[in-house]
């Protein structure tokens, strides 16, 4: 393991590293005070940690009509075979949705709602654009693992997203408990960017969507991580709410349980920090995963 | 599904069905006294849940040693290629290591510890034997799930195990948290038994130990079982031990966190309840995972 201080750097050697973050975590800006931002405890915080988990930020009542449009889009979405819906490995169950946001106008009008887009502008310090967003099914009885991994390092290499500007907003849809494969978190990890090993073959996306092999952090760096960070689970009933940030190192296990564990994810990104080339000569991935076209500044509700 | 109630038949029909159970799940007979028995209060959990854990019951220092001589087992069973080491699926990886009494001097001794032993006699209610004894390694990273399954199923179709008389006894050679993928139980499940559709391949025990295809209960039964009964992780320090029935259904989620899962189990059966012919036509499995030659009552230490 070699120490560098090159900035974000990945997929280019042939040794991992591990390179000290060179981005603030939260950003001084305009929108400090929205309705919905965090008190300064809580600022403190996701700084220190890299999430903050809101339990119960929305009521259950809403939960469940996001769990019903959400099983509708992955049914229809599955039905019409659209790119958006991506199958689990070795199956055809849908594993996640793409593009909700686009899909549905119910999660059209969820990211704009103050709730969620004062806390993202309030950390990102800008306005704000969605850069990706999904769901996330994770079936019972059947549902897969997601292995670690820091989103910046795939958005910085295969998206071309410059800085650690950006964070995800994770909307619990169905309880998330210690039996069905709830998202675990690595307190603190966002202050280190793993550079993983490996070339990325073009259109490495419509398998690393189903199974990651490129961009996979090595076991010594995750290892390091947990060490000094240890584990944390988001436990909680539906529509709890995690924000975290892009390098937050993050996965789950599977779930043999026969209760779905299902997340919403939108990933704001500042608008100052839009995308660019990927690295490495690859070809941008698609829309429906990095917004490039389609990403004005969002107006809130 | 179809109620049926003759006695523990499965994988004759195309049809799941629900049996209840037709045997006690405590034995009465002479060890109800022995040093180390379960107290009433312990022993009506047993009876209720189908299961008992019993945190601490050996101490730390001595899972220690217990997973020292585990890791080697596996290295060695694993280079040496022995029949007992089973690899994780589409992996080279040690996943279990059978026979582990017969393999090792340390749990010989271990099996025959009061601590264990007088338990496992007075549920029975009888002498006791090993049917069967192996350590479940579960890497950190990349440690597979084990499906929902009642063992008796398995052993009373594979190996002719008559009646539920019978009892694992698992220690914990690492701490089972919730980010590692812990032994879960279905409290109650033990007083039905989940008859599986499909016939079973000669020669199945092969791959079914490294993943299971034959022999497991369907969704409708187990959503049946968790409804009634919730779901239970045994979670607790090493050198904690559970005591399950025969029959009461458990799995465990995989492992994707840096740290290991490694459990030891011990398969107590009565020697009133010795193995028979195999249902369906069935060649017996081999002696080291279920003992029918060498076999002897066990003698306490």
């Amino acid at each position: 393991m070699v120490l560098v201080s090159d900035i974000y750097q990945s997929r280019s050697d042939n040794e991992a590293a591990i390179i000290l973050r060179q981005d603030p975590v939260v950003y001084p800006g305009p929108h400090a005070k929205g309705e919905f931002a965090l008190s300064e405890h809580q600022l403190r915080n996701y700084r220190k940690n890299g999430f903050i988990q809101l339990r119960g930020l929305l009521s259950r009542e809403e939960a469940a009509g996001l769990l019903c449009e959400a099983r509708n889009l992955a049914a229809t979405s599955g039905e019409r075979g659209l790119p958006e819906a991506v199958l689990e490995p070795g199956s055809d169950v849908v594993r996640s949705v793409f593009r909700v946001h686009g899909l549905s106008a119910v999660f059209e009008r969820l990211m704009r709602d103050g709730r969620l887009l004062d806390v993202a502008r309030q950390i990102l310090g800008s306005e704000v654009y969605i850069h990706q967003s999904r769901v996330n099914l994770k079936p019972g009885f059947s549902g897969r693992e997601f292995y670690w991994h820091s989103d910046f390092e795939t958005w910085h290499i295969e998206d071309g997203m410059p800085r650690m500007r950006a964070l995800s907003c994770v909307v619990l849809l169905t309880e998330n408990s210690e039996f069905n494969g709830p998202l675990m978190l690595v307190p603190g990890s966002h202050m280190h960017y793993i550079s993983c090993i490996g070339q990325t073959p073009q259109d490495h996306y419509r398998q690393s969507l189903r199974k990651q092999e490129y961009g996979v952090p090595d076991e010594t760096s995750l290892g390091f991580l947990v060490q000094r960070g240890g584990l944390q689970s988001t436990k909680g009933p539906a529509g709890s709410v995690v924000f975290f940030d892009c390098n937050t190192m993050h996965g789950s296990n599977g779930n043999i349980s026969p209760f779905p564990r299902s997340n919403l994810f939108f990933v704001y990104n500042s608008v100052d920090n839009r995308l660019g080339n990927p690295r490495g000569g690859l070809q941008p991935r698609p829309e429906f995963i990095a917004a490039r076209e389609n990403a004005p500044a969002l107006q809130r509700l």
